[in-house]
């Protein structure tokens, strides 16, 4: 016996979900046909609605419904001359609850990887030279991830300013606030070190 | 800054599954948003149409979508003249993977639970007391939870089944095969010692 054909489609279908494997899969289907239909009918509207309508920002590619997001529509978020690059919205999200950061932003939406066949295009680099070179910015601040591949990106990146002339600087890497030395690693505590500061 | 609304409400549509809490919600959503739309709009076409169509087996109670379910529709299943009494769908689906029981299911979709608000009627079992009478059962095998509620459960079917002068039994509660005496807890080992058999 298996489960009826509408059941197995749910299951499966739950499964494409990341961190979900068959019997998560199954215990979502259950729990929502058990306890919560109305929630499951939600749920099944909105995710259509997203992925229907959730487009790419013209201006800095980041994920939202109209035509600009959020802050490329606030003109007093354009007047400011930096513009911060990261990795993901999620990335952006993050920089923005510091609310230390008043500029533009521009998200690559991943990161250049040519192995998984990710080149310059791909993250759009190309609109990024455009807007250095019409846009009045001075400072490109990168904050992309500090992985291999968040570096690499970074390095090509501040090499496109260099030839547009205008200033580029990395975000430090060092030792977390709140974090204690004895439990940081190697690397990290290398770069505390070179990366230090008079005080 | 947040993210737009139509990414909010997909975020917080994805908190009503079972064990996703905020992060695991923006995870997922993001996830589809980026990489497999086409997977999300069929799993928002699935589970609508999954919570509009599937209802119970108008017989043994679990979930399908037509009348009868697979075992209630099959005519050689229901010749046999044993029942068995499941909590949940689930649980019917481990009892049929074993292969070893051939008869028909009756599936309470829950257990007793005064406290909230669970009485006989929610777990119909009027319904069942009506298979007990005008069906042809000579033997009711308890397969609830080895919980408090699954125990309880299970004596006031037992009961039922006496007044209809119907045999019952409870399925063994043991050391499972494979276990190790070490670590089983004492209160299973106690119910392997009372349920020894003659070898």
């Amino acid at each position: 016996m298996q489960f009826s054909p509408l059941i197995k489609e749910l299951i499966d279908a739950f499964k494409i979900l990341p961190g979900v494997g068959p019997k998560s899969a199954q215990r979502m289907a259950f729990h929502l046909l058990e306890r919560n239909r109305q929630g499951a009918l939600q749920l099944s509207h909105v995710l259509h609605n997203a992925m229907e309508h959730v487009k790419h920002c013209e201006q800095c590619r980041t994920f939202c419904e109209n035509k600009l997001c959020e802050i490329c529509a606030n003109p007093k978020r354009q007047e400011n001359q930096t513009l911060c690059i990261v990795e993901s919205p999620q990335d952006m999200l993050a920089v923005e609850q510091t609310s230390e950061f008043k500029g533009r932003y521009f998200v690559l939406m991943g990161h250049l990887s040519p192995i998984d066949g990710i080149g310059p295009a791909e993250i759009g680099l190309e609109q990024l030279s455009q807007i250095l070179e019409n846009d009045d910015i001075t400072e490109v601040i990168l904050a992309t991830n500090p992985t291999v591949e968040g570096e690499a990106t970074a390095h090509y990146i501040a090499q496109m300013c260099k030839t547009q002339t205008i200033k580029a600087s990395r975000i430090a890497h060092g030792v977390p606030v709140g974090g204690e030395l004895e439990f940081i690693d190697g690397n990290t505590l290398t770069h505390a070190f070179n990366g230090r500061r008079d005080i």
